[in-house]
C-alpha cells in the first residue's frame, strides 16, 4: 500500500510541544489578567454566513477570506478577525447580556495570505473590549491590562504608547485640513520608515498642503519631555479646538489615571504621531513596544472606537479594546532569551526500574500528584541510563530514582537534572519528606 | 441602509459568558490533569489537505466533512476528529520528538452533520493518547487520568467501565467464531438497547452462530460480583485462547494498579460485554458514566490500538488514549445543577459613586488585583442601586462600595451580594483588612 504523505499545508503549523507549552503558559497569563478587570470569555464559530464576513476588512481581507459551500448550500467563510465576529456577537446578545459588555475572546483566525512575507495563514488572536460604554474608565483599563499583562509574561522594561485620535483631528481642524485627514494620516503614518523630509514632501505633493502647514502636523512627532510637558504643549497646540481639546483633556486623564493606579512612569509615553490605525479608531489609542526590541513592532495594539456594530444592529456601541499580538510576543520571547526548552510539563520524572514494582511506583506517583506536583512515570523497565536521557531531553527538573532496594529499606533518590546531584531521602513515614525536597529543590 | 442580519450558522453556537466561563474552567481542570501525569499539549492546523482527512472516519464523516478548495488550488478539509490529525502528526514529527509520546489536544472540529439529533457542527474534543509503547503503564495511566479529571470536575460517584477486547477475541477463538468477529460484535454492542433475547435472536440469523453459542457470548454479560471473582471467571472461559489470557492478564494488572494508585473499587468496573468501538481498538477499553445519569452515555471514552498512524508511515506506533466529551459532560452538569450561575470572571464588584474620587478607586481596585483578586470597576458613576442591580445580575458575589466621605475617614463598606450583609472595614493602615475580610467571604 502506497503511503499518503504526512504534511500541513503552507502558511499552517503544527504546534510541537516545547513551543505548544509555551502558547498554553502565555494564553493562560492574558486569561488570568484579563479576568483580572472583570472581562469575561466568550466565543463564536469558526465558520459564519459569508455575508457577515465580507467586505467588512477591505478589498485585501476578502480575497484571503477562505470560502465556500457548505453542505446546505450556503454561502460561508472562515472568520479572519475577532471583531467582526463581536460586532455581529454583539448585535445578537447585547439586549439579553446589557452594556457595559466587557468581552475576551481568544481564538483562531485564518487568513490566505501571502506567505512570503512571513505571515501564517493561521494564527491566534487574544482581544479584549469593553462595549456599550463611552466611559473614560474602560480607556484606562485598557492601559491597565496592558501593563499588568506584559508585566506576568515576565516583560519589565517596555513602552505603552498612547494617543488620542481626537489631537489629531483637533490640529487639522486648526489647520483647516479636516478634508484630507485621511491621505495626510497615511503620509504621517510613513514618517518612521521614510523620514520627516520624505513625508514632508509626500505631504506637500500627494495631501496638498502648504510647507508651512506639513510642517505643523509634523512637529507633533518633535514633543519632547515628560508627559505633562507634551500634554502642556498639545493642549496650545489645539486650542482653537474644541476636539483637540477633549482629547487632550482625555489623554491627560488617562496619564493620571495611569499613575494612580501605580503603573511606573517610564512605562506609559504619550506619542501624538501615531496614526496607525486611525481609520478606525476614533479616541484614545495603544501601541506596546518592548526596549530591547523596537523593531519588531507593537506587540498590544487597540484603540477606542465609535460604532461597532453598524452594520448589523442600529443600536450604536462605542467600544474600546486592544489585541495581543501571540506570535510576535512569542518571536519576541524567543530572542531575548525568555523561553525555557522543555517538551513536557512535568517537573519530575520517575524511573520504572523494577518492573515487579510497578504498584509501587504509581502509589508514589499518585502522593506527589497529591501534593499538587506533575510526575511522568516511565511506562517501561528499561536500563535506568536510557530513562534518565530521556527525561534530560524531554526537560524535566527533578527524577525519582527508587528500586527493589530502596523500596525494601524505605528510600529513594532525588536526582536533580539540571545539577546532576543526587540525594537519599526515607520514604519511611510517608513521601513527606520526599515532597518538601522536591518543593525546595524546584523553588531553587 | 438595510442592515445585515445578525445570526449564527445552524449547528454552530454562540458560547456567552456564563457558558464560556465553565467551558474554560473544564478545559483548564482537563489541562491540569493531563499535565499532571506528563501528557504534554501538541496543537494541529484545522485546515489540513483532503487526501489526509478522506476515507479516514468511514463514509458518514465523509459526507461530513467540510472541503473546499483553496486561494492555491488545493483541496482541503477542516478536521472532523482530532486523531487523524495526531496520526498525521505523529507520523511526521515523530522521529524529532522520540517515544513514548504522551500528548494533549483540546481543539474545535467540524462535522456537517444532522442537526436534527441534537448535535451540533462544531464542537471541541479533549484528547489525550500515549504513543509508541505497549506498556501497560499507559494503559494504567489513562484510567487514572478520567479518574482523577472527573474527582477534580466534581463528580464523586461514578464508574470507569473497563475491557479489554483481546478477552472477547479469546472467547470468540474458542468458540471458533474469529471469522465473524465484527457481525458478533455489532450485535453485541445492541445488548443494553435491544434486549437479551432479541440480541440471540439476532446473533443466529445475521451472524450464523449456534444458541449455544450465542449464549456463551451472552454470558459475558452475565459476569457478577466483585472485580475479583469476574476476572476469574473470564480466566476459565478463555482458558484455551492464549490471546484471551493475555486479555485477562492485562485487565488484571489494570485493576490491581487502580487500586494500588488509590482509585476506590466501587469507581472501577469490568464489564466484558462492552463492545463499542471494537472495530478500533485491540486491547483495554474505557467508558466512564455518571451514577446520577447513566442514560446520558459515556463522558469519556477510549481504548488502545495496534497502530496509529499506518496510512501515513511505516513506523508502527502503537498507543492508548481516551477523550472528554465536553458537551455531554456540560449538558450532565447542568442536569445535577453542579453549574454556577454568574457571567462574570470576578468575585468583587467596585461602585465608582464619586465621579472626582476615579484614581481613588482605581488605586484600590489595583491593591486587591496585586493580592489575587478579580475586580470589576464599574465605568460610570451612576446611582449606587443601579450599579447593584448589574453587580447581581452578572453574579459577582462581593461589592466594595464606598464615595467621598468613605474616601475622607478612610473607610468602606463590604456588602455580600449573596447574604444581603454590609460591614464598615478601615481603610487606614491600607487595604489589608479589607482583602484579609474578602478572602475570607469567599471562603464562606
Amino acid at each position: 500500500m502506497s503511503l499518503i504523505p504526512p504534511r500541513t499545508l503552507k502558511g499552517f503549523r503544527d504546534h510541537l510541544p516545547e513551543s505548544m507549552l509555551l502558547r498554553e503558559k502565555i494564553i493562560g497569563i492574558a486569561r488570568r489578567i484579563y479576568q483580572a478587570y472583570g472581562y469575561a470569555p466568550i466565543d463564536t464559530p469558526a465558520l459564519e454566513y459569508e455575508e457577515i464576513l465580507i467586505g467588512k476588512g477591505g478589498a485585501e481581507t476578502d480575497k484571503q477570506l477562505y470560502r465556500f459551500e457548505d453542505h446546505g448550500g450556503r454561502r460561508v467563510g472562515m472568520r479572519f478577525d475577532l471583531t467582526v465576529p463581536l460586532a455581529r456577537f454583539a448585535a445578537q446578545h447585547i439586549g439579553d447580556l446589557g452594556t457595559p459588555l466587557k468581552r475576551y475572546q481568544i481564538a483562531t483566525v485564518w487568513r490566505g495570505e501571502n506567505t512570503q512575507r512571513g505571515r501564517y495563514r493561521e494564527f491566534m488572536q487574544c482581544d479584549f473590549d469593553t462595549i456599550g460604554t463611552q466611559s473614560i474608565v474602560a480607556d484606562i483599563e485598557t492601559a491597565l491590562v496592558i501593563h499588568d499583562l506584559l508585566l506576568a509574561i515576565g516583560f519589565d522594561r517596555f513602552t505603552i504608547r498612547i494617543n488620542n485620535r481626537k489631537i489629531l483631528t483637533g490640529i487639522l481642524e486648526t489647520l483647516d485640513l479636516l478634508d484630507r485627514a485621511t491621505e495626510i494620516l497615511r503620509s504621517l503614518d510613513k514618517l518612521a520608515k521614510i523620514g520627516r523630509e520624505r513625508t514632508e514632501a509626500e505631504m506637500v505633493e500627494a495631501c496638498g498642503v502648504s510647507h508651512k502647514q506639513a510642517n505643523q502636523i509634523l512637529a507633533l512627532s518633535d514633543l519632547a519631555g515628560s508627559n505633562e510637558d507634551i500634554l502642556d504643549q498639545v493642549e496650545k497646540l489645539t486650542a482653537d479646538s474644541p476636539t483637540g481639546l477633549e482629547g487632550t483633556a482625555q489623554l491627560r486623564q488617562v496619564v493620571s489615571a495611569l499613575e494612580a493606579a501605580g503603573v511606573p512612569n517610564s512605562r506609559v509615553r504619550l506619542d501624538v504621531s501615531i496614526a496607525r490605525g486611525l481609520d478606525y479608531y476614533t479616541g484614545t489609542i495603544y501601541e506596546t513596544f518592548l526596549d530591547a526590541l523596537p523593531d519588531i513592532g507593537s506587540i498590544c495594539s487597540g484603540g477606542r472606537y465609535d460604532n461597532l456594530a453598524g452594520l448589523y444592529t442600529r443600536t450604536s456601541l462605542p467600544g474600546v479594546g486592544a489585541s495581543l499580538g501571540l506570535d510576535r510576543l512569542l518571536a519576541a520571547m524567543e530572542e531575548v532569551n525568555m523561553v525555557e526548552k522543555a517538551s513536557t510539563p512535568a517537573e519530575v520524572f520517575m524511573v520504572y526500574f523494577d518492573a515487579e514494582r510497578l504498584n509501587d511506583y504509581l502509589k508514589l506517583a499518585a502522593d506527589l500528584r497529591a501534593a499538587g506536583l506533575r510526575v511522568e512515570l516511565y511506562g517501561e523497565p528499561k536500563k535506568i541510563g536510557q530513562q534518565l536521557k530521556y527525561a534530560d531531553r524531554r526537560g524535566h527538573s527533578l527524577a525519582v530514582v527508587a528500586g527493589s532496594r530502596e523500596f525494601e529499606s524505605g528510600t529513594c533518590q532525588l536526582k536533580n537534572l539540571r545539577s546532576g546531584k543526587s540525594l537519599a531521602l526515607s520514604l519511611a513515614g510517608g513521601p513527606d519528606e520526599l515532597i518538601a525536597t522536591i518543593h525546595k529543590q524546584l523553588a531553587e
